[in-house]
């Protein structure tokens, strides 16, 4: 079968078929999304090779221990637990110590025609999802893991620093949620997607001396930390979404003196996104830049690393 | 009158009597405590010139708008907030924008004969806390401040980092509120002070790939930081309480992927510090390495940076 590697390059291979281990569902690919992280896997971050991808919408063709399945259409969380450990057994198999992650870490990913995971991972798409929103599932829950780290409130003051794919997520989940929200960017094209009622934009250099009381960081750059730093208020809460490859130079004094804490956020709650979707509270697709078969996802890679594209789409 | 100055270098000087303004103090110095921040001071932290210091425990000699105060054994917090801004108003002085600090930014220090406050700083000191206790208030409420900012449980797994004045205090703090501690340090003449029931002290090489619910980062170096995201767990949390100048290199893509807490921790609250000294539940004189009269500040200061000392003290 076709799939997406990365080798040193990212290049179109046929591949094995899968074998689905006990409790594994083979699913086959609809939809499938090119997250910045697959961007930073090509950069070199945590020495990747294999098949890429881990944002998707399948179908499950085949699930031997779980039949029900069968035929379903899924999204599926990215974190494969040993099953064993202390931390899986009290429901953390997201950070489990030996875990494998869908195309990200020791678990081939979903840009191929067929790929596996445990049916544990798997999460029933509603009827009313579409695909073209269902392929957001998982980055539109890393946006809904916030409320679950900060209690936030409508009366607080809250920026979203970043105008690329994570960082729009984030104020739709805030906008649905009706959390009142500045998003911080530099592209116009972009702002405009989410500005409305509710939703402030701005680019940095007009903020002033203003501070916030939670800053979320979703810039994807080694810039925007401090950025971050610089609009939050004293006692406030700066949440990192940004996995950037390498090191970041911190003020710690800083961070200190005004007693800042720096939230480090990862991947949520599927059931959630998927219902925020259902409900029509967040709609995802006006993220979509663009759409490449599966067969030309090389074309794809080289459309989504361009500076200032949203979300390009893989089809099976 | 005397007072212990730095400008550009550390110098015992002749300078005015200081001059209280309206609703404060005058207060006699008794004793004082050289902090790791007054020596990062005369290495270049914030520009700072002046007199010194901000640990002491004095007696009032004057206080012309709140006369109860007179001839009162009398600690003090070291913030002193403009008092008319939002954030005076809800409280927050230590974290206002254009606070003065004692002996820190703006405001003559208490390594003086004499030096004054706001009375509303100040703490009556009771009479069962020795001098050479209360000098230590001030830290110890430092300590007592990761209570009001991070939910211990006597079942969590705590660490302290670094053996020096402050990581001591802390695991006193630990101690006095029955939460078992592994303090990490370097020196075993300085874990002995505080090893017994509930406090299990190690070096870090010791630690292997042990990891902590909370890490508590004291070691007043650019080290501890990274140290301290090596043992603690994924979703746990680190209490950064070194203000180290210039920045730190920090791995934030795994601060992301393991969802750790960093919270910046400075002053705590002197009425528990006092209390817990009263009570007996702590008592910080173990600290003590050394004591000079004022007049001999400048050789107590060259004492105090050298490696692996404890507090010194300075006298009236």
């Amino acid at each position: 079968m076709l799939a997406l590697t990365f080798d040193g390059a990212v290049a179109l291979r046929d591949v094995p078929e899968p074998n689905p281990g006990s409790g594994h569902a083979v699913v086959a690919l609809r939809l499938a999304g090119i997250c910045g992280t697959d961007l930073e896997l090509t950069r070199g971050y945590k020495g990747f090779g294999g098949v890429l991808g881990h944002e998707f919408v399948g179908e499950v063709v085949r699930c031997d221990d779980d039949p029900q399945w069968q035929g379903k259409r899924v999204v599926g969380e990215i974190n494969l637990g040993c099953g064993t450990c202390e931390r899986c057994a009290s429901g953390l198999r997201s950070h489990c110590a030996s875990r494998r992650v869908l195309g990200i870490l020791d678990h081939p990913g979903c840009f191929g025609e067929r790929f596996v995971l445990p049916a544990a991972n798997l999460h029933a798409v509603p009827g009313s999802v579409a695909d073209e929103q269902a392929v957001f599932t998982e980055p539109l829950a890393a946006a809904f893991r916030i409320f679950e780290q900060v209690a936030l409130e409508p009366t607080m003051h809250v920026a979203v620093i970043g105008d690329g794919k994570l960082g729009l997520l984030v104020v739709m989940a805030l906008r649905a949620r009706e959390i009142p929200v500045t998003l911080v960017g530099r592209h116009p094209r972009k702002l405009a997607l989410v500005a409305g009622p509710g939703v402030r934009t701005s680019v940095a250099a007009e903020l002033g001396g203003e501070r916030f009381d939670v800053v979320v960081e979703a810039t994807g750059s080694r810039d925007g930390l401090a950025l971050a730093f610089a609009h939050v208020r004293p006692r406030g809460t700066v949440v990192l979404k940004s996995t950037v490859h390498g090191t970041v130079e911190l003020p710690t004094a800083a961070l200190v003196v005004d007693e800042i804490q720096l939230v480090g956020s990862r991947c949520g709650p599927f059931d959630v996104a998927l219902q925020a979707m259902a409900s029509g509270a967040v709609d995802p697709r006006p993220l979509i830049e663009a759409r490449y078969p599966l067969v030309e996802g090389e074309r794809a890679f080289e459309h989504a690393s361009r500076r200032g594209v949203l979300k390009v789409l893989l089809g099976a």
